[in-house]
C-alpha cells in the first residue's frame, strides 16, 4: 500500500470532467477506496487517535486539557480522551487523581467510587486505589493478604494550571514538563477558561481551521455578515494571506485594508493541538499602530475519532467583565442553535461539522488558497511518522525554565492606498511579513526559525457575495 | 451461488413440521442463510438501492420525486435519495438545482451555503456552483487560476411538474424524458400533492401492497374495520382477486358484491416504483355504472436501503377541498399512532414495517393468493436483470409526445346475485376481467398488451373474523 | 484456541506492576485480546444466549418467566427472550400462547394480530395460528386450500404460575415439567410479583451478585449508608463469608455480630439463573433465634447479551401490604435515579451496569474473597459443557411429584463475643456453617449433599471507610 500524502497517491486525484455527472462521481475510482466502496477512507494516519495508532501515540507525548478544575470537587467525573474512558477525581486532602474508569478488580466504574482521606474507593468491594494507582487497601481480603502490592490500578499523571486540569498519557519515562507559554500571563488582562463542549466530528478539521485564514473573509464577513467587528476589510477585495512556519509550528496570516488602514492578522498553531488567535469580535483593544496580544489559546482534543471537546484560555480587559459569559461562548462554535439559523448564518460549527464525522480528504480538491491546510498537514505527518519512529516530537525540548516564546503577532499600518491595486496587495503582503519576522526574531525568542517562503499569488480583488 | 429466486432455491424452501417447534426452526437450514446465521439474508437484488447495485441502478432510469416544490424557497434542502446524499436550492434566478451535498473544495455542506443570483455558494471558502455543477467562482484563488476549469461538482438533472421536484440520477446519456401519464390530468378533479413522509423499512414492501389486493378485505375491513368506506363489500363473503401484466406493469384486482351491485377495483403498478389507486375512503364520485378515475398516483422513493419517502398526487373534488388535509393524510399510513391504537386498529404502517427493517422472503410462506405478490417480483428481477445487462428498462419508450395511457379503472355494475355461489363469483371474476381488458385495449393506448391470464380458484366463501 | 477458563489461559493474567502505569496497561497482552485489539473479548461461553450459543442451549432447558399474567390480557404483547422475538397472547377462549413475532406468511409482527375465539389472527392477510403453532386458517386461499396443513408456525409451551407467564424455549422432547419450589408456599406470607425490569447489561454479572455476599457490608452498608436495616453488622467489623455447594447450586453466606448476636445469612443460587434471598431491609420478621424464609425468588432472564430482565416472587407479611409498591421496587435495582444521587449513593444497578454492557473478565483481579464467583462460574460452566455434550443439566432431575426442597436459612444466635478477636470470628464461621450442613441434611431434601470444604482465612478485622 502506498502511504497516504505520497506523490503517487495525489497523482490518481478523481476531477469529475462532465456537467450533471454526478452519476459518473459515485461510481469513479479514487485513492483510498476499496473496490466496492462508494466513499474513499479517511486519511486514519492523521486522525485516528486511539491507544497504539500513529496521530494518537504522537498527541499523548503532551499534556492535554480535559476538564475544568471546577468541575472536580467533591464527585468523581467520568471522561472520554483520545478513545481512552477515564475518571477524575480529587481526595479528601486535595489530591487530584486520574485512573482508568473501571476498578481493577471486578470493573465497576470508579465514577461511582468514593473520595478518602486518600485515594478513591470502588463502590462495589470498597478497594482504594491512590491517585498514582497504589492499591492501598483490598477490605474485603484476609488482613495479611499480599494481593494489593501484586498490581497497580491503571492512572495517568494530572497538573492543575489556572482553571483546567491536565494529564499526561504518553509512556511515563518521556513525560515533558508542563509548559507554560508567554501568553499565559498578560499585563491588563484576566485569563479566564472558556465553556468547554463537545463538537461531534473528528479534531483535524477543527484544528485546520486555524492554518485557513482564507475562511474569516468568506464565512465569518461575507456569507453571515460580519461575526468579527475588529478586522472589517472592505467588501469590495479579498485580503492577503500567508503563512510561516515557526519552531512551534506554523502561524497563518491575513492582511487587508480598510480605507487607509492596512490591518495584519495572524493566528499560530502550536502543535500538535493548541492555536492562539486574536477573537476579533472583542477587538476594542486593538489601537491603529499597536500590537495586540493574542485574547485565546485553545485546545482541541480528541475525545474518541469523531468527537472533540474545546477547551481555551480567554484574555478579557477590565470592561469585558460585565459580558463575560457571551465572550467566552464564541459566536458560531456550538450546535445548539435552531435549524433555521444555522442555515441563515452559519459559523465554524456548521463549517466543519458538517465536513463529515471525519473529512475525506481524499474527495477534496485542494487549490493555491490551500496551501495552509496542505502544509499544516505536511508538518502534522512529520512529526507523527519521527515518533512513530522512535524520535521525540517537536515542541518538547522547548521548556527551559521560563516561558515559552510563542509568535503571534496582530497589529497595523496607517499607510494610505496605492493607486495601483497590485501593487498595494504587495505592500499589505510586506507589511505581513514584516510583521512575522519580527515576531519570529524577537530577542525573547529561544529559537531562530528559517522563514519558509511561500510565494503567493494574491487573490482576487472583486467578489459578488 | 445460486441466483436468488432459481427454482433450484425456491425448492429449499423450510416448512416447520412439528407443533411447538420453535426450537428447531431457529436452527433450520433455510436459502439465504449463512452457516451460523440465524436470519437468512435479504433479497438483496430486489432490496438495495445504494449506487452500483442492480436495483439502484435500475431505479435511477428514472425521475424519481424527492421533494415539494415549496419546500424548496430561499434555503437550500439536504435530501437522501437512493442512498445518496444530495441537496436542493434554487438560485435567485429561479433555477433549481440538485447536487451531491459536500462541497468539492473541502466538503463543506451546501445545506449551508448561500443561493445566489447564478448557482449556490459554499459558505465556508466561497466556491460557488451552478445548477449542472458548473464551478463558476473560486473566490480566494487568484484572479488567473484555472482550478474551476478542471472540474465539475457532482449535478442531477431536475424537472418540476405540478408541485414536485423530480431528479434523474442515471446515465446522464440515457436521460428519458420526463413522462406524463393520462391521469395528470382529470376533467373535475383537482391535483393536489400530498404530504411526504418516511416511512422506516425498505421501499419493496412498501410497494408490493400495490400487488396484493388481498390485504383490503382483511387489514382494512374485517380486522381494522372499515378503513374505506367506498367498495364496502359484504363481510360475509371474500372478494376474488385478478392480477393482469400491462405494458407499464401489472394491475390488481378486487371484485365483489355489496346486495345487486357488483364492484370492480384495479389498482396500478407503473414500474418500477409508482401506483395509482382509487382511495375508496373518498369514494363519494363512485356512481354505480360510471368509471371513477383513480385518485392517487403515489411514489415509493428509496431514502436507503431501510427508509422509503412516499410523495403522491392526490385528486380532489371541489366538495372535498375544505378537509384536504384529512384526506392527504392517508389513513393507517404513518407510524405516529400511540402504541395501544397501532395495536387495537392497525394499518398499512404497522403491517408493512412490522415486516421488518427488510422482509425476509427466504422466512416467508406463499399461497396461491400470493401470486400477484409472486408476479410483481419475477417483473422487477426480469427488469433489474435487463438493465444489468446493458438494456433499456420497460417504461422509458413510452414517451412519444403525448400522455402515456393507464390501465386503472374501477367501476359497477347492477345484477343481481346468481342463486349459486360458486356461479356468482365467477361471474364477479369475468366482469373484473372485462373491465381489465377493456383498458388494455382502448384506443387511446398505444399498446396491445398480452393479458396473461392467471386462473384463480376462488377465495372461500366464509370467513369468521 | 484454548478453552477460556483453562489453567493455561489463566496463566497469562496480565498485572501492571507500574505507577501512573495507564499507559502500558493498555497495550498490554491478554488473555482474550487478538493482536491489535485494546479490550479482551468477554468470556462468550458464559455469556452469550441466543439461539445455539453454550450459554443459550443450557439456559434453554428451564423454564423461563417472560412477563406477568396481567400485561397479557385482550392486546398481545411482543418481547424478547434470549435474543429472540417472540409474541404472548391470550385468545379469546383464555388459551395462552407464545409465538414467533413474525407472520409465518410475509413477516408482519403479531403483536398487531387479532386474538380470535381460538389462535391469534394476523392483521395483515388474515391467517390464524392456534398457541401450539397450528395454521388454523388462511382465509385468502381457496376453499380446498391445503397449504395450511404444511407447515406450523414457531411456538413455545406455556405456563402460568402465581401472576408469572413461563415459556420453555428448549427441544420439545426434553421439556421438563414445571418445578415448584418449597419457597412458593410459606405459612404467614403473601406472595406477590415485584415490577419486572430490563437492566442494560449481560445477565451473569446481575447473577454473579448473588454468589458474592462480599459487596454486601462495602456498597449496601459503608458506601450507601445501610440499605438494608435487617443485619446491620456492626461497621468496625467486617463480616465472614463462606459458600457451599448445593445439589441445586450454591449458597453464600455472610455472617457477623452485632453486640450479642451473631446473624447468618444465606443466599441460594438455583442453576441456573435463579436467587433466593432475604430482603434484609424488610427484616421486621427476623426475631432472633429464629429461621426466617427467603422474601425474594428472583429470575434474572437475559433479554439479548446486553439486556437482562428480572422477575421475582416476593414474600409480604400482612402488615407489609400497605407498602407493597415500595417493597417491591428493590433499592438501588432500577436507573432511574438522578446521576448525582447514582453516585452519591450507588445500588447494585450502578455497581453492576458500569461493569460494561459484557464484563470482561480477562480484565478482573479476583482475591480470596471472590472465591463465590470463582465457584459460580467453574459450576455454570461444567452444566454448559455437560449440556453441549449432549447430557441434561442438574436440576431437571428434581421434580418428581412434590415441591423441590431449598436451602436457604437465615437465623441468628445469641451468643456473647470472644475475648479473642479471631476466636470469635471463628466462632461466626462455625455457626455458620452449622445452620448449612442443618439445610443441607434436612429429612424434607431428598439429596445429600456433599459439602464443598473452602477454608477462607477471615476478612480484615478493621476497615476505614
Amino acid at each position: 500500500m502506498r502511504k497516504p500524502g505520497s506523490r503517487a497517491e495525489k497523482g490518481k486525484k478523481y476531477f469529475l470532467k462532465q456537467r450533471y455527472g454526478a452519476y459518473y462521481d459515485r461510481l469513479a475510482p479514487r485513492p483510498g477506496k476499496a473496490p466496492g466502496e462508494r466513499i474513499p477512507r479517511e486519511d486514519a494516519e492523521l486522525t485516528h487517535v486511539g491507544p497504539g495508532t500513529p496521530c494518537g501515540e504522537y498527541l499523548r507525548r503532551f499534556w492535554q486539557p480535559c476538564a475544568l478544575s471546577k468541575e472536580v470537587q467533591d464527585r468523581p467525573k467520568a471522561i472520554k480522551i483520545l478513545d481512552e474512558q477515564l475518571v477524575l477525581f480529587r481526595d479528601r486532602s486535595g489530591q487530584l487523581g486520574c485512573l482508568e474508569l473501571h476498578c481493577s478488580h471486578r470493573g465497576t466504574s470508579l465514577e461511582f467510587g468514593v473520595p478518602q482521606e486518600r485515594g478513591i474507593r470502588c463502590c462495589y468491594h470498597g478497594w482504594l486505589f491512590d491517585v498514582d494507582g497504589t492499591v492501598l487497601d483490598t477490605p474485603t481480603e484476609a488482613a495479611d493478604s499480599r494481593l494489593k502490592e501484586k498490581l497497580f490500578h491503571p492512572a495517568y499523571p494530572t497538573h492543575e494550571h489556572s482553571g483546567l486540569i491536565f494529564i499526561y498519557m504518553g509512556p511515563p519515562e518521556r513525560k515533558p514538563p508542563f509548559p507554560i507559554f508567554d501568553t499565559y500571563e498578560v499585563p491588563g488582562y484576566h485569563v479566564m477558561t472558556g465553556i468547554p463542549h463537545v463538537v461531534p466530528c473528528n479534531w483535524l478539521q477543527l484544528k485546520e481551521n486555524t492554518a485557513d485564514p482564507i475562511h474569516i473573509p468568506i464565512l465569518h464577513q461575507r456569507i453571515s455578515g460580519h461575526h468579527f467587528s475588529g478586522y472589517r476589510f472592505d467588501d469590495s477585495q479579498m485580503p492577503e494571506f500567508d503563512w510561516v512556519e515557526t519552531p512551534l509550528g506554523m502561524i497563518s496570516g491575513l492582511v487587508g485594508r480598510s480605507q487607509d488602514v492596512v490591518w495584519v492578522r495572524w493566528s499560530e498553531w502550536i502543535m500538535p493541538n493548541i492555536h492562539q488567535f486574536h477573537i476579533t469580535e472583542s477587538a476594542g483593544d486593538c489601537v491603529v499602530g499597536t500590537f495586540c496580544p493574542p485574547r485565546a489559546t485553545r485546545w482541541h482534543v480528541p475525545v474518541d475519532n469523531t468527537h472533540t471537546i474545546i477547551f481555551d484560555y480567554q484574555r478579557l480587559l477590565d470592561k469585558e467583565l460585565d459580558r463575560a459569559e457571551a465572550v467566552l461562548k464564541s459566536m458560531g462554535q456550538r450546535g445548539d442553535r435552531p435549524y433555521e439559523e444555522q442555515q441563515r448564518r452559519p459559523g465554524d460549527y456548521e463549517a466543519q461539522v458538517s465536513q463529515r464525522p471525519i473529512a475525506i480528504h481524499a474527495l477534496e480538491h485542494l487549490g493555491a488558497s490551500d496551501r495552509g491546510v496542505i502544509l499544516f498537514r505536511k508538518l502534522l505527518r512529520q512529526q507523527i511518522r519521527a515518533v512513530q519512529s522512535g524520535k521525540d516530537p517537536r515542541g518538547l525540548q522547548a521548556m527551559n525554565g521560563r516561558p515559552i516564546a510563542t509568535y503571534l503577532r496582530n497589529t497595523s499600518f496607517v499607510v494610505p492606498p496605492k493607486r495601483d491595486a497590485a501593487e498595494d496587495r504587495k505592500l499589505w503582503r510586506e507589511l505581513a511579513r514584516k510583521v512575522a519576522e519580527e515576531a519570529l526574531g524577537d530577542s525573547e525568542s529561544r529559537w531562530k526559525a528559517k522563514i519558509t517562503t511561500m510565494p503567493y499569488q494574491g487573490a482576487k480583488s472583486e467578489f459578488s457575495g
